[in-house]
């Protein structure tokens, strides 16, 4: 196996301890734990938001913990869900009185683990709200999965809760925000190359030399065609065409879109795949108000992309172009 | 050939374009040419800060295109220089009046096209200065190069000498910043696999199953030994080590560091490295006083890591921390 860790039972830990020596200001570690949450957690009298789930996705989700986005994340085994006390643990962590919101991506071990936790703090008295993201267009139930998967979608959840609660938003309408994305995100992926996970050190699936998967999930879960090798132009048609019939959006509706590598992709290819998106875009009568490209929630080392598309009204504009300070994400 | 790419001879141009239409407010592409400029170049009055090389190692040079970073930057096809009449457009075209700062990596082409470019835009009553960036301590010579290659430093130099101009510096002023991280900083790489050109669409070089390389080169030049597949804490103390023996600091030593991705690593591997990094320099008596994490210049699709280490002063320490608005880097 060809990665750059130690015992692979080591790995988060020793990932979770080198972010925190990244970044000693923004970044704090609960003892004993796979919980981060930024330094000065919890923030009196504002919502709290936060988000988790297994790791092998970064920056997602403790890189974008900080100002205008999470307070804390907490981090599951590689590909595996943190579990009910992490949980618990985070959002305590994160209640500065006002309540917290958890973003759940949906997976059945995060739905369980959180709903879980959530129940345990609700009897300490902290107040909760959640919102599920399931933006993946790909497949209805997977293998983890109950309905659709939450994928890349989820980090525009995080910009806009994180910037309304920054603002001074209470908690319902931090999950107002929230669940007004969800209700207008989707998302679709692919692979080039499968992902290797540090305890298995081979290929999570195999893939022929000169075939491809559209739909995949980011564990690698099946998707919905296995195809030959594509090129950029045709690969991003069928992605972008999924998720647009998906949200079938009216002619003229302004969206923000996301370019998102999965880990093993280098950015070359993801603006290639942007300059033929923002065609498609146009074709379809969609005006882009705005279009981030990079690493935003990875599969460990596959070689891919995913595409999203969030129709935004001057509410979502507001939140999504507000500040923010994280590791992973920086607006101005 | 696995790539998001459409035909090889316009995956620069596509890539271009891409990178426009994901940041229209903030690059403007010089026309017929691979130039990027911030899109209101040039700045009257202010010190143009311009680099430029071969594609291939996004974000570097363009993705560090805006205030308080380049003014511009030349795009050569994938590990080629620009031609010397690119070069000359781009400094052409980022000259407020201050004249222009050249930021060259130490590559036999970019050197010679750049000076080149410099002689011709002299003639034209342009004022110019250059620096070349030789930061990479594996070896002395090699394939493209005379000395040493310019590698991941470059984007301190970038970063600093930015911050100089757009505080009012004048020329010479710029030149010495740039100069100064020059003369402090160094960098050494590893990779776990080759890259993939586009154009060849095989590994440039043989890296066996079990084997990887240290003190390769961004474009694959080779190293300084090959050696059986080592854990990241080994690979980390290899490189650590041999850029702390190039600078030879004196203990107590403030250092800015880069963990720096080839482009097919994930972060959590970076994050990793990290942990031991920081580990390695407390143990040589140095203070980190800014740590860098994330993919700043890469070699296309290279699983792999170099690391970079900046003896900083204050003067350094206030130019690298100064607002930087760039699609490739954000400093608030």
């Amino acid at each position: 196996m060809k990665k750059l860790i130690n015992d692979p039972d080591d790995v988060v830990d020793e990932m979770l301890e080198g972010m925190v020596a990244a970044y000693p200001d923004q970044l704090r570690r609960l003892p004993d734990t796979q919980v981060l949450v930024r330094d000065d957690a919890p923030v009196d009298g504002k919502v709290g938001v936060v988000s988790g789930g297994g790791s092998g996705h970064e920056p997602t989700h403790g890189g974008y913990i900080g100002d205008g986005m999470l307070d804390g994340a907490a981090a599951g085994d590689v590909f595996s869900s943190p579990t009910a006390d992490e949980f618990e643990e985070l959002i305590a962590a994160c209640d500065g009185g006002e309540g917290v919101l958890a973003v759940i991506k949906n997976y059945e071990g995060d739905v369980m683990n959180f709903e879980t936790a959530i129940e345990m703090v609700e009897m300490e008295g902290v107040e909760v709200a959640q919102v599920v993201v399931d933006d993946d267009v790909a497949v209805e139930d997977s293998l983890y999965t109950s309905g659709r998967r939450g994928v890349c979608g989820t980090i525009f959840v995080h910009k806009a809760a994180g910037a309304k609660a920054a603002e001074g938003g209470d908690l319902e309408e931090v999950q107002r925000v929230a669940q007004k994305v969800v209700d207008n995100v989707g998302t679709m992926g692919m692979a080039l190359t499968s992902c290797v996970t540090p305890e298995k050190g081979e290929p999570t699936f195999d893939l022929g030399a000169e075939e491809i998967e559209l739909g995949i999930g980011i564990h690698g879960e099946p998707g919905t065609e296995r195809t030959d090798v594509m090129d950029a132009d045709a690969v991003t048609e069928e992605l972008t065409e999924s998720v647009l019939e998906d949200l079938d959006l009216d002619e003229g509706q302004e969206v923000a879109t996301i370019v998102n590598g999965m880990g093993g992709t280098p950015l070359m290819e993801l603006f290639v795949v942007n300059d033929r998106l923002q065609e498609l875009l146009a074709d379809h009568g969609l005006k882009v108000w705005d279009t981030w490209v990079g690493d935003y929630m990875t599969s460990l080392d596959m070689a891919g992309c995913s595409i999203t598309v969030c129709a935004v009204d001057d509410e979502l504009k507001e939140l999504l172009s507000a500040p923010a300070d994280t590791p992973g994400l920086t607006v101005q």
